[in-house]
């Protein structure tokens, strides 16, 4: 008998440990039933998502003013880490745009080594917010202070991209100086550059609504397959066929009619660790300095790409259930595996796992497929990088970025919810006048005061209990009772109690609400039945719980309590009370919705009329 | 007819105009009804706190490093304004030892002139929060903060009053260094002062103890009366006790055996306006310079002074209604006011708002002759104010504070409500490490942060609905639906529906306390029918608001909605459910008491053996 429950127990703990080692790692669950459908889909599509990587990579780093081998050093460590850690398939650890603008805020006029190390330290914050199961922050960011973000960030990436669209150059020093440079500076715009960039709008736009056409053409499925095809991987041709006209005027003519981008150095990066000093203007800097530097970057960027990551890993995840907690951890190794590479902060890209989802992702082992195909390309395709066109980049960065801006947000949200849409709309504006953070940071304050204020104001419902002999006044806050309501209902209640005609009433106070027993609330309660008994008016308590009785006793100021409403309707009115004489109506407070003014205006009628 | 109407409209203006006058100056409303009854009780209660402050000005002036003419000029110029705005009775302006230790904080390294400057704009930002109605903000400090906000402040009076009772000299750069400095200065201690100092200690704490015997005492009704006397004027009796011993030992030996306060110049202060420059170190240094100079004081002291004075307004008025924003201004009137007179800040102080009530005060009036008493005892006792011995003022100050300490409420917040207690104590703990403000800032934030966790993980309410035919289970958050549950709720309930067995019932989300619709929460509801749909589950809404049921239509995504629980009984079952078997069960979350965890237990085990 011992000995089956030892073995019982025994297997148990086995097979926790493994529910353990399948929570860490869970690739581990996905290869117990891996079939061959599923590698052939996941070679698809990581082969798909491959392929998107290499031009992504280049155009995020010249996003965030880096060279494009610092992009393309981003892009095949962190799906190999993810490939063993990560929850969702759809996700695909790399540059993003987010990352590549925020990147540049805080690194624009620091060296490469700045960078890399703050990859590192990204990572390493993002490991520690794991370790400190920081998951829950996430949960703080409401969809229109994210969606505000993403629209923010998506303007500023394409205003920034307007210089490389037009030829010319210039170093603006917040968004609006944007403007005034483009302005002065239009007189300059490149032609060929301006060509190149346009007719690559252009295209990239047509080929996004070809997809459109590729779900609507249902006669055949070849050509819908195609127009898929085309439209899916529009980044990668555009690119292709624009850097073939350079190579082709560069090999003819030795002379390119519009800008190129920076060349790459080609190769696999070295592994090294990230660099703890660095030499700026015949100076070498230390750690320290480093840091200082980086300033509030060190938090923002890992603290974004969390919240970015989990944002997309929610969006395609199966079942929706994403555990923030392991997605932090992978992404803080991805990110220190990252810096050991020379590559950026990197994190999920919305586009990436659109691809990878309509390519037919069946697991994360796709990831594996993706990591080679950016590998060899690093290998074999670097020397044909330097003939990108800048205008080209831009062009694919300024058509990837528009529809992140949700700008249907901005009548829906008119219509069912005017607070939500201020919050969006203080989030984008903040964000572009005084940076991204600002505007995040305010946007959460912004839902976390509105939620504050519920608790300050809550509905009140008054029930005039109207019965010839016994008549009584009813008061319920309709939600829990704490500190920032206390004064707000304690007057309420007062100046009701004390209105002309209302004072010979006894009144009562419903605490079903009222669970939690907050001090300062209890003491508010205390303070008024004090007040009441000072009036010689009656104040009677009920669904008082436990917690609260025996807190009042200890503050020995007992209240009059009843255990319900039926109890005190015997007791103080002699019988209970035929609920079809009661009069419900919701005294309203700033928050509540027009409907409830009709309400107040026929309570006070009402009370008016019976007095 | 129109020339009536008219006529009511402008009586009904006159009307409207005279309450907004008697809103602003409380005290014509006073005046309507005055008595000679009030008269005499105002004089007598007026003169016992114009008694008071005399001690106290000098006591408090030296708390903040000031000359004991600076805290005397602050004793009468608020009294006077306050007569007019003031809304409660029991409110003296003038010096408090809160102010003191706050202006001791901000310009212990600065001059005079910095303290003045600080006074007039104290009262400038008083003036323009009551100007933007920020009366509310008062609201988010709980009691337990305020109180550990309170008890730090006595903590640090008290330690800091300890070297005026030993009769030595340092400077501590902050409250741990105090200990530090007394132990290594312990054998400098002056045994005059010692003596001084605790005998004047062990006299006040006795007569103290006084007024509980006058109240027992109810056998002789002038012995109650004396012994009350003594106990409320004990400070002042002290003070003039010690100071006679001065003064003899000055003529008669002309050698005092402890050391004695600095004197104060004598006479009327003169009236002019604050200084908006200064000399400092042979420098003159600019408005802005002195600002900077004071810091986030320019801040933390009004904030402070405006919730001192609303907290002891609060304790006293009757009826407990405190027109915070009044009250606010009057602050800022009164330390603009103080400014001219080259005064310290001030707001009311708990001391002189006890001693108003205990001698009878009926209106506000009695300011009046607190005021004339106090500008008398400039005029004509300030040549004895340089004989009252320094270790009898900070014994004074000493027996004041230690009965701010509420030690009381840790045992009772530690039985009835840790979570108060732990903000009562992180105020206290931070406060003494960090600064009063830090403190107070962080006590609020964690109140807050509670407020919102209670936002972001509802009680949630599981019913199990066993009819042989058609079992449901309906699952209902207890509070309202916003962004920061949205996660929680989520996963919840998709963890529940496909736990083994219960996956094939069909599931209910009750929506009676979702009543504003958040854009995140809705959101949410719609990934939650869409993951259930994928499932092939049913999931039904029920009590949705009109709101909600728009919101989702204005998303494409309209949900399987009944009015209520009635009409989807009536669906999906066929016929009303008896609510006899129902089984209700709270779904436990961390916040919620231990009972609910038994619940949970029985809740799992009914689950399983149902199913």
């Amino acid at each position: 008998m011992t000995r089956k429950i030892k073995e019982t127990l025994r297997q148990d703990h086995g097979s926790r440990l493994k529910k353990c080692l399948f929570r860490l790692v869970p690739l581990l669950e996905t290869l117990q039933n891996y079939t061959r459908f599923d590698f052939i889909s996941d070679m698809i599509a990581g082969t798909t998502v491959g392929l998107t990587m290499l031009p992504q990579s280049i155009a995020y780093a010249a996003l965030a003013g880096l060279t494009p081998q610092c992009g393309l050093n981003s892009a095949f460590v962190g799906v190999f880490v993810y490939l063993f850690f990560g929850t969702t398939r759809e996700v695909f650890i790399g540059p993003s745009s987010l990352m590549a603008i925020l990147t540049y805020e805080y690194t624009k006029d620091l060296t490469n080594d700045h960078v890399i190390l703050l990859t590192f330290i990204c990572g390493c914050v993002e490991l520690a917010m794991s370790l400190l199961r920081l998951g829950f922050l996430v949960e703080l960011i409401s969809v229109p202070v994210s969606s505000g973000f993403t629209a923010a960030t998506s303007i500023i990436i394409v205003v920034s991209q307007l210089k490389g669209l037009l030829g010319i150059s210039y170093k603006a020093s917040n968004f609006l100086d944007n403007f005034v440079q483009i302005a002065q500076r239009l007189p300059q715009a490149h032609y060929g550059d301006v060509l190149v960039g346009v007719t690559g709008c252009v295209s990239l736009l047509f080929l996004r609504k070809l997809k459109d056409f590729s779900s609507v053409n249902k006669k055949s499925k070849i050509v819908s397959k195609i127009f898929w095809f085309l439209s899916t991987g529009r980044n990668a041709l555009i690119v292709l066929i624009f850097s073939s006209i350079a190579h082709y005027y560069k090999t003819t003519t030795n002379k390119v009619p519009f800008t190129l981008s920076k060349g790459a150095n080609g190769g696999l990066p070295r592994l090294e660790l990230p660099p703890f000093e660095t030499h700026m203007n015949n100076r070498t800097i230390p750690l320290k300095e480093m840091v200082q530097d980086l300033g509030a970057g060190v938090f923002i960027i890992p603290i974004v790409s969390v919240l970015a990551n989990i944002s997309i890993a929610k969006a395609f995840a199966n079942g929706g259930m994403v555990r923030a907690t392991q997605e932090m951890f992978t992404l803080g190794i991805c990110n220190i595996a990252n810096s050991l590479f020379q590559a950026m902060p990197s994190c999920g890209a919305f586009t990436r796992s659109a691809v990878a989802s309509a390519s037919g992702i069946r697991t994360s082992v796709a990831n594996l497929y993706s990591g080679a195909v950016v590998m060899l390309g690093l290998h074999f395709l670097s020397p044909y990088f330097q003939y990108i066109p800048r205008s080209t980049l831009s062009a694919v960065l300024i058509c990837a970025c528009i529809f992140l801006i949700e700008t249907d947000l901005v009548p829906l949200l008119w219509k069912e919810n005017k607070m939500n849409l201020f919050t969006f709309l203080i989030t984008i504006a903040l964000s572009l006048c005084f940076g991204v953070e600002i505007g995040l940071l305010i946007g959460v304050v912004c839902d976390a005061c509105y939620l504050l204020y519920l608790w300050a104001r809550p509905d009140m419902v008054l029930e005039f209990q109207d019965t010839v002999t016994n008549p009584y006044i009813l008061v319920r806050p309709n939600m829990g009772f704490f500190f920032p309501a206390v004064n707000y209902v304690y007057s309420t209640v007062n100046k009701i109690a004390i209105t002309k005609g209302q004072s010979r009433f006894p009144f009562v106070f419903d605490c079903v609400n009222f669970k939690r027993a907050d001090y300062t609330a209890v003491k508010g309660l205390v303070l008024l039945s004090k007040d009441f008994q000072r009036r010689g008016q009656e104040l009677y308590f009920i669904n008082v719980s436990n917690s609260i009785v025996s807190f009042c006793a200890t503050l020995k100021s007992p209240l009059k309590c009843f255990r319900d409403r039926t109890e005190m309707e015997l007791t103080i009115c002699g019988a209970k009370m035929d609920p079809i004489n009661k009069t419900e109506v919701t005294v309203i407070n700033e928050v509540a919705n027009e409907k409830d003014n009709s309400d107040k205006d026929e309570f006070e009628t009402l009370m008016l009329s019976k007095l």
